[in-house]
């Protein structure tokens, strides 16, 4: 293992001996990490002109481009900006075996943002949720904080701004920075430690002479990799959130029955109005993210054709959700719904959903104990940071009882035309019954919030069924629309 | 198999019976296609209000959401605005056993573009280029255009108008395109007879009645995918492109020495000058594509590493190319390079590259001779529009002899931390040097081309390639920013 001493600045021939070595351990662990699958993230923060740059570029030098990636938080694009402020973090985050570095983070987002009150605390909220949330689920995360004297950033900006082909580096905005030196020192203080939980802790460096904060971020970075690698962390306790009440779904009100008559009357109303409110959800850039569960042959499938039907095609996405794809399988559980987020204005339909951890991955034992009972927190902070930064979202459990779930497997198979529809699968999954219906009720008692309800839609008869989410989806856009 | 009449307009309740039928039907054949990992392709052209969107949603009505998509090519995002045109068409391409509707597309933004001269010739060239190329590789690709009377448009527009829910809908835009529709529509006819190859035959549908227009449309695409599905084509007769001449790796020159002082004295003064170059082309907009090609420890690795040291890592992407993931290995095997394109001012540094198919494919057998052999004419087309649409386009061979190859092969298995490096399948792929060289001695000769010319680079001494390959991105950048 490497220690080195250099908190005093260290002579050239020395330093450059140092950082070979460095580099050659860092290609090791880079390899190692990979074959452990482990995915590691390099957080970079820093006062402008702290140097980060360069110390990304050393960084990047002793790695294996097949394995590392770098997202540069700098300027938001127009993507990113329709989007809850977390999305971006979460397109670029590592998978198994893959180094990501990312030059500004959060904190620089939430720094930016200049909020210090109620939206604050949100933020701060959010960045310790999340990595723990990565951190629990195997991501070694490590973090930098470069900063030099107000005096040394000074002598930089005007070192920059003498030289023409670097002068246009050096803005206002950074002379302004320079100004304001000892507000922003504090600020970022501040907010490291509204943070600070001691689970993740931060590298300070001092980046007065470049090469000998490389030196000691490299030395960081190389001694964390090497002792993560090597110990084994224990898992933490899960803490279930608080569930308002009991919840059976045998309690479901039996919706009242609809004649084909009045089904297409009311069909006909309802995906007029759901055209016109799509136009005006577009008009408010509110996103919208519909989620359906439900037992099989519930008829989640013509449920959502129902309520798309009218709809136009470019304001929303079916998005039937599967086995993970390879990419998928190497990330979080989590990110290939936050990378599937509609954008404002947009409304996303998800055909099963992230509640897959707590229902199938749950029974059929895919993921651990441990793992799906914090699912319901790591859940509900997904979908509250979601809500806050202003998605709508609405939830439907769709739900037959088991004869008539029998009546239409056998109907399937009858059929030719929707034989497909039915597999030895099917048949597995309806003899655990009990089993996904104690998982359906604990899922519905610990997620159902505010901001992101349940809605039990009773569907026996399809008619109602496809009416009553009609009804909740545009009560819930109504009321949405009236606000501000 | 399905043929109706359905020229005259039908009666509602026998066109009703018609839809059920078609409706079982494409459910039918979208199933069979993906067992049958056929990627199909919907291109749905029209003039405004000829119900284009009635028409998407009556297709998706029919069709399982696991396994289609929809891309509306209506406005051009930020991120599609600074790239090459086709880029955004290639990012939502159908993989085996999808289906994907374009809701307008590169027919509607070459209309849009309004060009007459030799851009248009060009733009009609990339489309049936790309158009082809898809369905070589197996898609089938099925065209509609939509299309009603001025009088029938008119009488649409001002319906929309009255109704305030929809008003919105009617643009100023729109009302000019109605008083231009004779133009319009000549346009749209010109650019479909430039277009028409009559391999992909259009489907014009006259859509006065959107129901009528729906039937056909339903009526044409199941006939379409039923054909498709029953025949087997033929494979087309492959023509080479014509090579300038021919090429012989072992007529690269070899490199003037350099020792130690001078290579670090002019490799610090390179690394300068392409940290300006790299800020002046972001400036400007100008997206770069660097491909390094070489034989195994050829150096490619610490050759890109010399090459970005000192640039700012924000404008720059290395992107490693290995086995394609699941998501991948379903595309057309240029897909993956496309979606990687570097957009405006930014820089793109390809470890191995889309000769892949010319090179490890041909020589493994991974790919059929055909599939080879027309890959040259195919990938001078991409790069040729990438050029086109403004990247500079840069391709090295970093070129070793045998025994130098063995002398590296030798030193990695004797120094720990290189061992990684060195595997069994670098070994087999010395045995197979001959077929190789061949392999990149067709490559340079079939794809150097003006726009995007390899460049051959003496590689057995390390410094000396690497300042080969700095002075060279530099000439180029320095050219290129000369120009207007």
């Amino acid at each position: 293992m490497f220690k080195f001493d250099i908190k005093e600045k260290v002579d050239k021939q020395e330093s450059k001996r140092i950082m070979d070595d460095l580099t050659i351990e860092l290609g090791k662990l880079q390899r190692e990490a990979g074959e452990k699958k482990v995915p590691i993230l390099i957080i970079l923060e820093g006062l402008d002109a702290s140097g980060k740059g360069g110390v990304i570029s050393e960084l990047l030098m002793a790695m294996d481009p097949r394995g590392y990636n770098v997202y540069s938080n700098n300027r938001e694009s127009e993507e990113e900006e329709l989007r809850p402020l977390f999305w971006r973090f979460w397109n670029h985050l590592p998978g198994e075996g893959e180094i990501t570095i990312f030059d500004r983070s959060w904190y620089y987002s939430v720094f930016q943002e200049g909020e210090n009150g109620k939206k604050y605390k949100r933020r701060c909220r959010e960045i310790v949720h999340t990595e723990e949330l990565l951190s629990r689920e195997g991501t070694l995360i490590v973090k930098f904080f470069l900063y030099i004297t107000k005096k040394e950033q000074r002598k930089r900006f005007e070192k920059l701004s003498e030289n023409p082909s670097t002068s246009w580096k050096v803005t206002k905005r950074d002379w302004k920075s320079n100004k304001n030196y000892d507000e922003i020192l504090e600020r970022y203080g501040k907010l490291i430690g509204d943070t600070d939980t001691g689970e993740i802790p931060w590298n300070l460096i001092l980046s007065e002479d470049l090469d000998t904060a490389k030196l000691k971020v490299m030395e960081e970075l190389t001694e964390n990799i090497r002792s993560y690698l090597d110990e084994d962390l224990p898992e933490r306790e899960v803490e279930l959130p608080k569930p308002k009440k009991e919840f059976k779904l045998e309690e479901a009100k039996a919706a009242a029955p609809v004649d084909k008559d009045e089904y297409r009357r009311k069909l006909k109303k309802y995906q007029r109005r759901l055209h016109e409110l799509e136009h005006e959800i577009y008009e408010r850039r509110i996103p919208v993210v519909i989620a359906y569960e439900g037992w099989d042959a519930a008829g989640k499938g013509g449920n959502i054709k129902r309520l798309v039907e009218r709809m136009d095609p470019r304001g929303y996405d079916v998005i039937p959700i599967g086995a993970p794809t390879d990419v998928e399988k190497i990330h979080h559980y989590l990110w290939r719904f936050w990378t599937k987020l509609p954008k404002g204005g947009h409304i996303s339909i998800f055909d099963r959903t992230w509640y897959g951890r707590v229902l199938v991955e749950r029974v059929e034992g895919f993921c651990t104990e441990n793992q799906w009972m914090r699912a319901y927190g790591e859940i509900n902070e997904m979908e509250s940071q979601w809500a806050e930064d202003g998605a709508v979202i609405l939830k439907f459990w769709i739900h037959i009882d088991r004869d008539e779930q029998l009546r239409r497997f056998e109907e399937r198979e009858k059929i030719e035309h929707k034989m497909w529809k039915i597999t030895e699968e099917d048949w597995r999954n309806r003899e655990k019954w009990d089993e996904y219906r104690g998982a359906v009720e604990d899922m519905i008692r610990y997620t159902s919030t505010k901001k992101a309800p349940w809605y039990v839609i009773e569907g026996n008869s399809k008619y109602s069924a496809r009416l009553q989410v009609m009804e909740r989806v545009i009560k819930t856009l109504e009321k949405r629309l009236k606000k501000k």
